[in-house]
């Protein structure tokens, strides 16, 4: 199998972009036309194009016209990922998953399997983890005690989602969509927690949370809070808080700068895309997978355990 | 470790019940009593007692007072479920899980963890899954092509749970909680599956669902529908249905039954309990745990991507 896969080879790995929307032209696109080890060479969209590539309208008709695609990467929104990552893998087709992974722990699992199966590298990204002080947030917690946690995810929905329907819709996820990425940086550099207590808060309107409000504890009873807001105007804040023996932490901007007791110790520009990029080669190289199911586990977790409050209904 | 085991030496296993409610004295307090693998020594719940045993308020009065304990069975509701795990694990005892295992999918996965860690049994009980027609079921969907399913579980909660007032809080799972009944059969007997589509019915005044209506599919595209439905009066339904190249099944009565094309080929008294803990003796005598997931993710999933509508207020 080694030799046959592209980076081994020397030469690009021929990837196309499913699903050319928003989350795609902002950051999909650009990072794969900085990146060396990609040459982009099909899309496929049920609106979106790319220019200059063979454009398709749905993945099954790219795949059949294009067997040269080694590997695809899949940006449509959750809920339909899991019939374009099947038709993907089932074509020998190395996959990248946009986050979240699937509208369902268990479809992920599913394909999980089916790549180890397959013998095809499966990516579940989680951007938010290649923020640039998570690993210095990682390091600073593995070495002392933590006494309490706080996440606060605090954004205007208007501002980052506008008139995004499939968001509000069910398995959309509504704000545990900005809010899984702080769980993808919390379970990264937190000890294992779960949920002991959770209140979602829908719009009369819609069938998905604009709020939550979460108790986590981890394993020795260490507490953890989590505040997912939607309608946060002015100041955003994507902020992962400690109590710790070695001081108070505060790592915020979505995990691009770290705070110890006040004194930044961390921040650089982020490059997140650029980054799962540079990891999707190497898992493709290395004939590796990445699937860490724990973000979507803590959301379908909070969906089950928690306390549904209606509120007042949201419009765009 | 092995010679240390109580199976191992011949004598039963010491073991105590914690939660004694309903389920406890239905079940397991009898499949114990007439098991010799077992000798009850203690039990521990905040309202309920059994007799000719010492009974204690908590499991950590019980665990402290009573050293010589080897393994509990924890039949509390799910959501105080946790703490009582997390503390017999640590203090070394094997542990039986009533279903569902946990409140969330996340603590679950952490007891499997700890388990493992201290070389204690964990076992996350099905107890449907041990009713006398699924093996045969199961060996029947094997040897044919399955077209498509049903799972219907329609029963009367004011008959089966009345006044349980858990049931209905967050966490307690609602319909789910007989519906994980029938999860834990489809998921035995059935390939594997996952939920595309699924809307709860929430009455007016609780937190979990009184119906649910959902659809799987197989990963090749086989459609299997469920039903839940908690306000069945008249006849009861606790049935899996498949359409196959080899006749139409009907698994009935929770499992205790199995038709094809109309003719019974297997029916037998049901023993779900003393089934179980014939299989948790042999998952301690030979230093296993058994901790399938999948029913419970599956529900997670069915929180997480379901629709939810509301219904009539629900009075007991």
């Amino acid at each position: 199998m080694a030799d046959t896969r592209p980076e081994t080879a020397g030469r690009p790995i021929r990837i196309a972009i499913v699903g050319v929307g928003k989350i795609a032209r902002d950051q999909h696109l650009p990072a794969l036309a900085a990146n060396p080890a990609y040459r982009l060479v099909a899309a496929a969209s049920h609106s979106g194009r790319v220019d200059g590539v063979p454009n398709f309208g749905t993945i099954e008709e790219m795949l059949a016209a294009m067997p040269e695609i080694e590997a695809v990467s899949l940006c449509m929104p959750p809920q339909v990922r899991y019939e374009a990552a099947r038709a993907a893998i089932a074509a020998n087709k190395h996959v990248f998953l946009e986050k979240p992974p699937g509208a369902t722990v268990s479809e992920v699992e599913h394909l999980k399997a089916l790549a180890t199966r397959k013998g095809v590298s499966l990516f579940a990204s989680w951007h938010s983890r290649y923020a640039p002080a998570v690993e210095a947030a990682r390091t600073f917690l593995a070495g002392t005690r933590i006494r309490s946690a706080a996440i606060n995810w605090k954004e205007d929905v208007r501002r980052w989602h506008p008139n995004q329907e499939w968001i509000w819709q069910p398995g959309g996820l509504g704000v545990f969509d900005p809010g899984i990425n702080a769980l993808s940086i919390a379970t990264h550099i937190l000890p294992e927690m779960f949920i002991t207590q959770a209140t979602l808060d829908f719009p009369a309107n819609r069938d998905a949370p604009v709020a939550a409000h979460i108790r986590f504890r981890t394993a020795d009873g260490t507490p953890i809070g989590m505040e997912l807001d939607w309608l946060q105007t002015g100041p955003q804040s994507w902020d992962v808080l400690a109590d710790t023996d070695a001081g108070s932490m505060v790592l915020s901007g979505g995990g691009a700068r770290l705070a110890i007791d006040g004194r930044t110790v961390h921040e650089e520009p982020e490059a997140e895309y650029p980054m799962l990029y540079r990891r999707f080669a190497e898992l493709v190289r290395t004939g590796k997978s990445d699937v860490d199911l724990a973000p979507l586990r803590h959301v379908a977790d909070a969906f089950m355990l928690g306390k549904r409050s209606t509120v007042a209904a949201f419009y765009d």
